[in-house]
């Protein structure tokens, strides 16, 4: 069974809330590859391929040519931020590319100024900015985004938008009624109810507007049933939430690893050294909850410690992000994990991961968009599991837990383009190898 | 279909040539286990779990209680040594594990007394022993094992007999003629060539008494046509070879993790340390050559450079080992990988495992025994790649290029076991869970 | 000149409060060493040799055989505590030495029960106990512990007596006036105020007594003007503050080797992970922060920011303690250096110190009490500096900045001993060898 | 007791034989501070300050303001290489200063042209070039280079010539009879004897023409009776040998602080990464020995195991280098530390440099240039023990111990220039701070 898939004819607009470290990595980062300066190193839908068929058949396309993506060449970027820098001018400050590599798509960069962002300083107290919308309330706001994305899409000729929300992590919400129904969502916004944070404000416009909406933050965001509700209702892609980078990317490699071969773990003790703007916003105690919260979650599920009480039952994690600004967006994090084996006996790994976190975000923007665009042409609506592997806490159906193994969220995402290009499944089950009967591979 | 696999009746009798540290550190702990004293964590078969059927059904039984595998009250050991301490005495020396634990099974380890071994210092420079067969030439050392097998089983009443390989590593051998078919290498034997392996004594005896035969070392042992045809042919499981613990272990954690991102490797910078008998003899350059084209093609294998160019092509990977005798057995590795991202940036992950050699090599010598048991029981004979989970360099149909990635493997082995219990096989797809219409899962 | 030092002769009583897991390893320790079944290492009393004379004389005793200090046979010891377990129950509870090594000593370490504690819980929130003194006021219960004292040196025939600080860190607290002078700081004891710390009580007690005090704490304790004065003018020595172990004894190493290099240091990152008592009592914000002072002036004094303002002048300092229970006593941690060198160019240092609180803290328990009683039989009075080797936040003469270069610190306390015995010190000139003409070396 | 120094007038010459990434990023550094683009970092002389007089004097002068150092403005530099490249073009090649920094010296660095170097593949066999001496036989190749000096003072107007070799470390040589007296040397060298390595026929050119010579490779050179005699018979001073950075400046600043705090050591295992021209020659097991025993001995002489047994006694000492292309100049490495404390307890310390091996070894030269030169005006011939602090293998009067402890060669250093400026001496003691008599400080 194949799917029908809309072609990726004409121009896909890449909306972003947020033109920071990421988002001007991204968005710099395309325009030197499209001059074939750099290489779209990190993004699996530009340089990774999959295996079709047996092992035998040697069928490894590149991932791009498997499934019908939209070209980099047709990609136009737009966004929001609360300072009015232009993207160069943020690049600049955000110090993660060179300059000399920033120089050679200055133009570009420099013609990318951010529309006036939603923003709410009770929800992120680190920062300060003013280019900001002023409307009555948050229902207007989001009214205010629809004008944007209807204008920008005009403006730049695109046959599709998709959003990708890079900004900042807001503080700590818990669930409340008003997220419960589009209706008492709406009457929220309209009552400009505190609860409503400005990246729902965005995603509600997106969805509103039909354009697939995919969560980098670890915000709530469109991680509530209202918004899920209207996703399915008006055919409209979500994901998040919260790009998996860094500490946490490395977390669910090395996990699965463990819990592959039965190894016990008495203690997981991760901390974090940053220095870039998401460091600081990270500082205030109240937006590293909301992190927190996600960051955590990766070892319960993966681990299951009520299916493995004697592996896992004690298990101790704790995480600590520490704003340490000589290092910048030069992310480092180091990693002490107690384990145990056979009779009990201990012995301990430590990870140090010297990495760059927008380096490691900004492919996650690019796929994300692309994929995204395509479930919306391949009709797929609501939440994107197969898009996890992406995502520190991936957002699910309610009844479901979410899978933070990064490698079934690789076979779940490879299993997916198999089965909408009406490819076999992998199983890698391949005794036919050896008995010489035909069984599935 | 599920298959029809005889009952795990009877005494299971585990032979090992070698009872060093990885050996006595293994029975010492099952005589501990059984006794309820220790746990045997690290072992798949006894504490791992399997996912049954769709999420939502939360069916996680243990392997152990889902495929029938002989319980662990009804194994009994026995061995071969180059030296005649018992398994107590040699416990003690291997200095794995505490006094007094070893005490709380001193009957069972002093009642355990190697048999004479087949041993040739060519192949084990750093090591020398007086408890060895004198017999005339190679086909009649392999007949006093099939005497001592036959002796052993007959003794200990046992209905089944497995050997696993864990002596030292012995130099390294290339191809040649003699393995090529069954009569050749008899010939050999017989002719005393010195290029075969006492390893490969051993193998033969095993599959010639139709016992499975696993190999916990590089070496090429049953790894040649010979032994493999002659293994088909009488209907005996054969895997191999050499046991997945360490730094490998980590590798082939790591690295799958790495290519699932389309993050590039430019270098990857292996070394350990380590000071029991296996460090001195990988201290002699043609053993530890053995050991390390075991030790490199892991990478390859995984990031398949010839696929992907652009992010493997220059790979520079170097493994080191020192004997650094006050590390004991507490081998530790120190890796340092160079990686590079979006657009070439680059970035380092340095990875320390202060790990236990034989910790972490007993529990498999425990799970190769059982699941060996039982293919042979299911009738599944020749090379049993399915169990490439637990050795670095994985033993496959000629054909095939060995899979080296942990989860990869993990899947096979699982699926394995779904597959011969008549279960459905996991795709990880779960597409129905948000589409309501029923596919395989 | 040789200073007129009292022979030590008699028993030495060696007081302390907190009899928690550093007592207790020290204790039990010196217990073992006297029966022989251990070493003092890390001792430099005990195992530390001293270079007298010019480098040809090679002249290098123990220090125990160079100075006259107390005999470990003659040392007798004693404690409150707020938990009433004995010595032995206690050193069980802290879990830093193995059982088997703790009974052999057990009838010695019964024998020890703690005296009643001054505790008050405003000072240490995560503690609690039972075993406290009840008295009305702070001039009471320093009375109630001079009556303890007395009973002690009667009791156990000591000659002369010593007290060292082993318990938990207090909250931090500011200077104030009631700190100036004895007659303030007796007012104030009397009138209960809230300020006067139990550790002051200890220190005024054991001053009042004619006993040397060492604080191994944070807390201000002795280092305020009142309690200086009174040491002086009842001629008592005092030395604190802060037991040097860990991650500040690797700080004051390296330190001060980039210092001597002239190498630029940008950021110290520096991360602890314990889960210990020390740990749980540090997990409040008011006791850390008495800690982190106490940690974080170090570099400061050692690189001199205001003298080398290019190459430490944006140096970010930033520590960081973790309650981590799977470590217990185990402290780890790990820190991260980002120096420069010629030019301008970055490099990194990462240090990853797998320590263990106690047993790093026992022996400077011992070397204090040696040296505090040597230093009264000779007369030395008032603060102690030459003892700055031993502390993280050395306690001198209010118009001195205190020395942290361990190594600084070493020569100043062998130069102090060689000053005292009459030999002359040593300048590590040396050009006397080259140029054979007679210079002091 | 003040020295009768001669002023630094006049241009000093810096000669140097290898111009590769250790003489060029010296050469490129000091151009580009000499321009104002950057500080000399590292460099004691440059940026170190001496602390003069009691503490609380509060002097703490620049070193090139308290010694009459020559002004980095009247240095001139030039060389001999195997290969004919300009400055320019090594230094591009070597890659270790970024090519914008080489481009704002580009002119000067360009007109520095190597002069033919006296070489033989003998002694280093990874290497290979084609600028090169062809004399008859080794004095007649020592009496070029004289020509050359000669020349090169002449052209460039110099007052005075400091030599400082750069070049790759030899193979290794035992200690021979030829190299007891000159008149044995100098018979060898016209015999063409294969025992004379290249580096003794600079050295002995340079001491020939009363040019003081430093050595920063672990070749023997100048350390042997012979040139040792020279130099004191014709007054010049000499020093070596192999610069002392990276892991062994590490080792000498850890070693010391673990020796003072007498914690025992039973394990010390040193890996090294690098892949520049150094890295290439080392892994020639000839050239590592030479390497190898320079860095072996560091241990042994901080430790004394011959005095501390049961500290010491035991230590099990091993350094690796490996060439990995991926870091080039980035020399990185990896310590593991086995230390034992308080009756035996062991503990581990990991340090990780990452260090960069021309940005340490660059100041190195230019302070031992000018500390050279300081010694020849000062009077002081032959070995100059108190540059010690500067070389890993530190050359001295052969009944002597070299100091290995940086600390010491610290204090060595600094007071024989406040002996030679006629200062007091520092001994740290300090009592006079609290005792109110007047002493030595």
């Amino acid at each position: 069974m194949k799917y029908d898939i809309q072609p990726a004819d004409g121009k896909l607009g890449v909306l972003i809330p947020g033109l920071g470290a990421v988002a001007t990595t991204f968005i710099a980062g395309v325009e030197t590859i499209k001059k074939g300066l750099s290489q779209p190193v990190g993004s699996l839908t530009q340089m990774g391929n999959i295996r079709l068929g047996k092992r035998t058949e040697n069928r490894y396309p590149l991932i791009k040519d498997f499934v019908p993506l939209a070209n980099l060449n047709d990609i136009v970027f737009g966004g929001w931020d609360v300072y009015d820098d232009n993207v160069y001018e943020s690049a600049l400050k955000a110090k993660v590319l060179e300059t000399h590599l920033l120089d050679a798509v200055k133009s570009e960069l420099q013609a990318l100024k951010p529309m006036k962002a939603v923003f709410d300083r009770e929800f992120v107290k680190n920062l300060d900015g003013t280019n900001i919308k002023t409307e009555a309330n948050k229902m207007d706001l989001a009214k205010a985004l629809m004008k944007d994305i209807e204008d920008f899409k005009a403006t730049n000729n695109c046959s599709r938008v998709v959003m990708v929300w890079c900004a900042s992590t807001e503080k700590y919400l818990e669930h409340a009624d008003i997220y419960e129904t589009v209706a008492a969502f709406e009457a929220a916004m309209t009552a400009n109810d505190p609860r409503i944070a400005p990246s729902m404000i965005y995603a509600y416009a997106a969805i509103r507007m039909g354009v697939p909406f995919a969560n980098g933050a670890p915000n709530l965001t469109c991680d509530i049933p209202a918004l899920v509700e209207l996703a399915k209702e008006l055919q409209v892609p979500v994901a998040g939430k919260d790009f998996k980078t860094g500490q946490t990317l490395m977390k669910t490699i090395v996990a699965p690893g463990l819990a592959a071969r039965a190894l016990g773990v008495r203690g997981w003790f991760s901390s974090n050294i940053l220095g870039n703007r998401d460091g600081l916003v990270l500082d205030d105690p109240d937006n590293f909850k909301t992190k927190e919260v996600s960051k955590l979650s990766v070892l319960e599920e993966i681990l299951q410690p009520e299916i493995n009480p004697e592996l896992y039952g004690e298990l101790y994690h704790k995480v600590r992000i520490n704003y340490y600004p000589p290092h910048g967006d030069n992310k480092e994090s180091w990693d002490n994990i107690d384990i145990f084996g056979w009779l009990g006996y201990q012995m301990q790994i430590k990870i140090n991961f010297l990495c760059r976190d927008s380096i490691l975000a900004a492919p996650i923007v690019l796929d994300l968009a692309l994929f995204m665009d395509l479930a919306s042409r391949a009709g797929m609506s609501g939440i994107q599991e197969w898009l996890s592997f992406y995502f520190k806490s991936p957002q699910t159906a309610p009844e479901l837990k979410p899978e933070h193994d990064i490698f079934k969220q690789l076979i779940k995402l490879q299993n997916t383009l198999r089965h909408i290009m009406g490819e076999d499944l992998i199983t890698h089950l391949g005794l036919d190898y050896y008995q010489e009967l035909v069984e599935s591979l």
